[in-house]
C-alpha cells in the first residue's frame, strides 16, 4: 500500500502538478475543520505492534513497559474516536449510515478490550473495526 | 489526492488482494515502530486552518479560542517532530540526509513561530517544511 | 438536597448501622468498577457558573480566562461522558435503553456547543442533559 | 445508601418540588465556585477497588495495568485534595476547623502511601480521611 | 535572591564542605528522593516574567497567549509546592517548622492570586514566598 | 559537577560581581525568557535514582512503579532538552558551538536508552551530557 501510494504519488505529482490541496478538515473543537482518522489508525497499528513485541519478550522491563504505552495509545485511540464521533459526525451524516453509533461503540470497547490481553487477535480486530470508520469517514468527506 | 487515493485502494483490493500490509513504523518510545509524519501534518494543517478562521472573525470568544487551540496544536506538531527527530532517525539516516538536523531545528521553530502570528504565510512555511520532512522520512522508510 | 441528604446520612447512621457499602462502580479502565456521573455534572455545572461570571464581567483577564477554563471543564465533561458511554455501559443497557447512543451523543455535542457560546440557555441545556444520563445511569445500576 | 437516597430524592421531587438547587461550588481557579469532595472520594474508592482487584488476580497484565492505574488514580486524589485546601478553604474556615491543615497535609500523604503498598487497609484508612474532609468541607458549606 | 544564595552556598562550600551531597532527594512519588524546590522557582520566575511582558505588550494575540500559559506556570508552580508540602516535608521537619503548612498554604494561595492579576507586585510576593519555602527547604536537607 | 559548578559560582560572583542577571530567561513558549537546564538535571538526577532503588528492590509492586515513574521522568527529560533546543538556541549559539544539534541529539536518544535499561552506567552518561548541555548554555547566557 505504502509503496503503490508512494509510486502514485510520484506520478502524480510528475504528472499534473496540479497539486493536491492539503484538504484539512477539522479535529479540535475549535473546530479547526482537520479531522482525520490516519490518527485513530496510527495508534491501533501501535496496539498491534506492541502487543506482538510483548509476546515476543521475556525481559520483566521490556514487558511492563509494553503494558504501560500500549495501555496509553490504546486511550489515545479511543480519545481519536471519540473526537470524531461526537465531533465530525452530524445527523445527515447518521442518516446516511444508521450503524454509526453502534460502530464506535464497539470500535472504543474493542480498544479498551486491547489493553488486557496478550492476543493479537484483538488487535486485529480493532484494526478492522477502525478501518471501517475510515471507509465511512471518507464516504461522507467524499461525499 | 484523496480521490486518486482512494480509486487507487478500490483497485488494489479488487484487484490483487495481496493485502497491504499495516506496515506499522514506531512512533512511541517502546518503541512500537510505528512512525508516520502525518501527525505532524495533521496539526501543521490544524495550524494554518485556526490562523485563517482567526482572521477571518471579529467574535471575542471565537478568537481566544483559536489563540488557545492553536497553541496546543503548535505544541503538539513540535512534540510529534522531535520525536520523530529523536526517535525514529538513526546516524545512518543522518549521513544520507546531513540536513537533517537543520531541517528539524527549523520546523519546530517554525511551529513556535506560528503560535504567535496572525500571518497566514507563517502556516504555509511549516506546512513546506513538515512536507519536506516527510520526504525524507518516507525516504528512509523505502530504502 | 445537601441538608436533606446530610441529615438522612445521619439517620441513617446512627438507625441502622447497616454501614451503607461505599458502592463502588468502576470509572477507569482497568475497570475498577467505580463510576459515578457526578463526575460529569461537577463539570457541567462549572461550565455553567463560568459561563455566568463571564457575562458579569469586563475585565479582560479575567474573560481570557473564563474562556480558557470553560474550554477545558467542558473537554473534561465530554472525556467523563465518553468513558461512561463506552465503558459502562453494556449491550444490555442498550436494550433497556434504545435511546442511549442518542442521549450520549447529544449531550456531547451539548458541551462542544457549550464552549463557543455565552449564552447560558445552553449551559443549562447540559446540564438537563447530564441529568438524563444521570437517571439512565442510576436506574441500571439500581436494577 | 444508593437505594435509599434515591428513594429519597424520589419522594423529594414528587413532594415539594421546590426543587433543589444545583448548588454549585468552585473547583477550578477561576475560580468557577464548583467544589466537590465528591472528586476526591470517587478517586479514594477506586484506590480501595484497584487494590482488592489487583489482590485477586494472579495474571501479570492485569496486576502491572492494576499498579499503573492506581497510581493515576491516587495522584488524581492528591490533586483533588490539594486544590480543596488551597483554593476553598480560607482563614475564616481554618478558624472554625484548626486541624484543617493536619487532615488533608496526612490524607495526601496516605494517598501516596496507598500506591505503594497491597495492603487493603491502606486504602481504608484513606477513605475514612477522605469522608472527614468531606464532612469539614459540607460543615463550612452549611455554615 | 539568588545572589545571596550564591554567597551563601560559597560560604557553606569553603566552609565546611562536609559537602551537600549533589544529589537528589526525591521529587516523584516513587519517591525517588530527588527534590529540588528549584522547579517552583523556575515557575514563580516564570510567572513575574509573563506578568511584566503583558503589561508591556498592547498586542491582543500576545496578551492572550500570556494569561493562558501564565495560568499553566502558576498551575505547575502550585503543583511542585503541594508536592514539596505533601511528599518531602516530615513531621520532624514540622516540629522543626511549626509555621510550614502556613508557608505552603500562603504560597500557593498567592499563586492562584497571581493567575487573576496584572499587577507584579504580586509576582513578587510569591517569589519571596517560593524564596522562604527555599530557606526552609535547604535547611532541613544540610540539617 | 556540582561542587565544580558552585567553586565556579563562588569565583564569579566574588570576582566580577556584574552579576549574572537572575533572571530567568524563556522556558515556555511565549516566551518569558526563563529557561533554565536545572530543570532536565533534576529529572536526570531522578532517572538514575529509580534505577537505582529498580536494581534493589525486588519487590513487584515497587518495581513496577519504578519502571513507570522513571519512564515519565525520563520523557519530561527529553522535553526539558527539546525546549531548550528548539526554543532558547539561536543561530549564533550554534555558530559558536557547531555541535550543539549533535550534543542534543545524543542527549535525547541516551535518555530513551535509559528507560529500557537497568545499567545504571546509561544514567550516569545521561547525566553527563546533561551536563555538557548546562556548559553550554551558561556559556552562551553569560556571554
Amino acid at each position: 500500500m505504502r509503496i503503490v501510494s508512494s509510486l502514485l504519488s510520484g506520478l502524480l505529482s510528475s504528472a499534473d502538478q496540479v497539486s493536491p490541496p492539503l484538504d484539512a478538515e477539522a479535529h479540535c473543537d475549535l473546530p479547526c475543520g482537520v479531522y482525520d482518522p490516519a490518527q485513530a489508525r496510527i495508534e491501533a497499528e501501535a496496539v498491534k505492534s506492541i502487543t506482538e513485541r510483548f509476546n515476543a519478550s521475556d525481559d520483566e522491563l521490556f514487558r511492563t513497559r509494553a503494558i504501560v504505552i500500549r495501555e496509553q495509545r490504546a486511550e489515545l485511540l479511543k480519545h481519536h474516536l471519540w473526537v470524531l464521533w461526537t465531533d465530525y459526525f452530524t445527523p445527515e451524516h447518521l442518516a446516511a449510515f444508521p450503524n454509526l453509533h453502534d460502530v464506535f461503540w464497539r470500535a472504543t470497547k474493542k480498544a479498551g478490550e486491547a489493553k488486557k490481553t496478550a492476543d493479537v487477535a484483538v488487535a486485529d480486530d480493532l484494526l478492522n473495526q477502525v478501518a471501517e470508520i475510515e471507509k465511512i469517514f471518507w464516504a461522507t468527506k467524499n461525499a
